[in-house]
């Protein structure tokens, strides 16, 4: 009897119909710029949903949701054994790329289905269960936070806020999730073993040193402020220039001062950014009075990150005084550098080198599922190269190679995974 | 037998009723902050001109629309005579003032009353007949552009162009107006002999100078620009620094540059600013792909206004160059400083003078009906101060004594002009 051949061994075929099928799925809420837009909840999710449940349901898979929408795929191999739970999210940003989240959990289906296979045909003794999970809004565009279903499932977020978050319609969650292919439940996956999640990596560092697989060992550190600039509503025209108290350009300097934060720092070590702007009352011929805005600053520095938090204050108060207006700064979120489990990095470690694909331990900068999910549960977070970095765009592009040799990775990462090597000692 | 009082002087009681009446109308549409939100075609705007059309039919004055939805109360004196035309507007900008555009036309009807008043009585011979004005939509916050109402009086606009714009939420001009109170018409007074305005400042001229009465001479050349500012997609977090072409970025050096464009001149020399934002995909997470604003540039120079046009363009050139964006600036609006009729200017300063008013010449910063209506026919623009120049806000403030001391001026102008002093030779 020969030793079967490891995961990303499987025949070409398979990748190929791997590949047709993620194909299929870019089609829903497909755009023309070759993007997708699927934001949370719409009927664009709901399509991707209903057509996950199928492929799901015609596989095997047992499916169920939890009660803010999370979307799972069961199958049990050992009743009463622990979960190994396999991910990420199939809703998108506006004018998205087709890759980011959808990619992992389309990954993370076939994944489990050879893992299971391999069970099937007695190469591989299982200890745990394995599920597919789609986390309900990981982007927060359409809802804020993001990350949503992910932090209800850890207990970070509480259910009934979540349910009653309403997008700029005034539509809630709860009432368009009403909407899925399927009433909400209560499943959860008891007990929970780990996780592990695949994702493009939305930057250029994979591709610029020409490696396949990036395992996550720790978040950038972030802080993230609602912002509110107030001035006073006069006349665009008329107004002596020196009565203008101009919310708008208050924020003008506090968006081009929060980008120069940026210029004082070698590249990478400081990311800043300003997006979701409104102004008020924003009609023409008037000057704002208002003007909220998201502010972030991310370093893979915490000490860094504070010194920035702090020219950001001095900065802001310099530029209230000069614009004459008032700017309030709320902290909305802050974390600090956070590490993945250093069990399952080992383990990718291992798995990549046993699979021959080249691979380096890096940081996420941008947050995941996954960053909430490791605080509950051992987590092993996985990236593939991102063409040029480019994403939350519809030019978004990760190349078929590296889509099946990620593939190739969780997959063989999937079979440890229900052999217990995160959860029992690997080496009996 | 006695000379009849000027309008100035009636008594005090009348003057008191107009204030009561003004309250009763600022009460439409009223906000907490003690201004008013009449936009355009809502039912606040319904509400003020249900309510003006009753006050004109209470009186004696005879109700018509045309096909814009301006609004016409007529008096008339002499069959078939040219008519004298006084007005402004009724609505508002969001939380705007009270006074901006109701004085106007609250005090054009009393003004309008109390000429015909003195030609009842015996007093005046008129010449000509006498009609209110409420011109639909002056302020374009909800249906752009601005003034429409009279700009298609004038045939600047066509109507059926007028009738198609879409607010936001995709109504058009048509469907909004076909909640007025009455269905439009086709009314149009003819022959047009002049027209008048009285107008708050907006400014601080008057109130500095301690003077009552602006008599308009010219208007401020401006130039108008939509810009569009384009970037591209990507993350707020995990996108290089070097690699982002953030639309927001660059559209706030934008805003900022055309502040300090002012800031190299002398005050009053030149007004700048940017209104109305709009971004894409305005997502957290994700960096602008676009960015949409109104940027407006006015001088009493038109030499300074080209040269501050110029330095724009180059701000522009160097700014898409730093942030990596593309910035279209296309021309909207442009005008040069145009003249008000040298006889009506004449005639408004002998009034003023005659009536023991304090005033001065001046020139607008802010577009006026007026400044549609004075390419037709001859006009007349007044002003009255504004407390500490504050407008399109909810603390725009007029005194009282301002108040019916410009209803006194338009009232003694009305009666000039029904006599025919614009529009025959003034001396016999």
């Amino acid at each position: 009897m020969t030793t079967p051949p490891p995961a990303q061994h499987l025949a070409p075929l398979a990748d190929q119909e791997f590949l047709r099928c993620f194909n299929a799925l870019s089609q829903i809420g497909a755009t023309p710029g070759g993007g997708v837009d699927r934001q949370a909840g719409t009927e664009a999710d709901h399509a991707a949903r209903r057509w996950f449940d199928e492929w799901l349901r015609e596989r095997g898979f047992a499916t169920r949701l939890d009660a803010i929408g999370n979307q799972f795929g069961l199958f049990e191999l050992v009743p009463d054994a622990p979960w190994v739970l396999v991910g990420s999210h199939l809703d998108s940003q506006p004018l998205a790329g087709r890759f980011d989240g959808a990619y992992g959990v389309l990954a993370g289906a076939w994944a489990a289905a050879r893992a299971v296979e391999e069970v099937h045909l007695g190469r591989v003794r299982a200890t745990h269960n394995i599920a597919v999970v789609n986390w309900f809004n990981e982007e927060g565009c359409r809802f804020s936070p993001s990350m949503m279903g992910s932090a209800v499932f850890t207990g970070a977020l509480p259910l009934r806020a979540a349910l009653e978050t309403k997008d700029t319609t005034g539509t809630s969650v709860r009432a368009a999730l009403s909407a899925s292919h399927a009433p909400l439940g209560d499943y959860r996956p008891t007990p929970l073993g780990c996780y592990a999640e695949i994702h493009v990596e939305q930057g250029r560092e994979l591709e610029s040193q020409g490696l396949t697989i990036g395992l996550v060992a720790q978040t950038w550190a972030a802080r993230k402020f609602h912002v509110t600039v107030s001035g006073e509503q006069s006349h665009t025209g008329s107004t002596a220039m020196a009565d203008r108290r101009d919310a708008l350009y208050g924020a003008a300097l506090l968006i081009a001062a929060t980008r120069e934060l940026t210029e004082r720092r070698e590249p990478g070590q400081l990311h800043t950014a300003v997006s979701q702007v409104s102004v008020e009352p924003n009609s023409p011929v008037v000057i704002a009075r208002e003007v909220r805005m998201n502010l972030d600053l991310r370093s893979p520095s915490e000490q860094l990150l504070e010194e920035a938090v702090h020219a950001l204050h001095v900065d802001s108060g310099r530029i209230a005084e000069r614009a004459r207006v008032e700017i309030n700064l709320e902290l909305s979120h802050a974390w600090g550098l956070m590490d993945y489990s250093e069990a399952g990095l080992s383990l990718a470690r291992r798995v990549a080198t046993e699979s021959g694909l080249p691979h380096t331990e890096m940081m996420t900068i941008a947050g995941h599922d996954s960053t909430n999910l490791k605080e509950l549960t051992p987590t092993v977070m996985l990236f593939v190269p991102s063409v040029q970095g480019i994403s939350h765009n519809e030019r978004e592009c990760t190349s078929d190679k590296d889509l099946v040799d990620g593939l190739a990775m969780l997959s063989a990462l999937a079979v440890e995974l229900i052999g217990g090597a995160l959860t029992e000692p690997s080496e009996p």
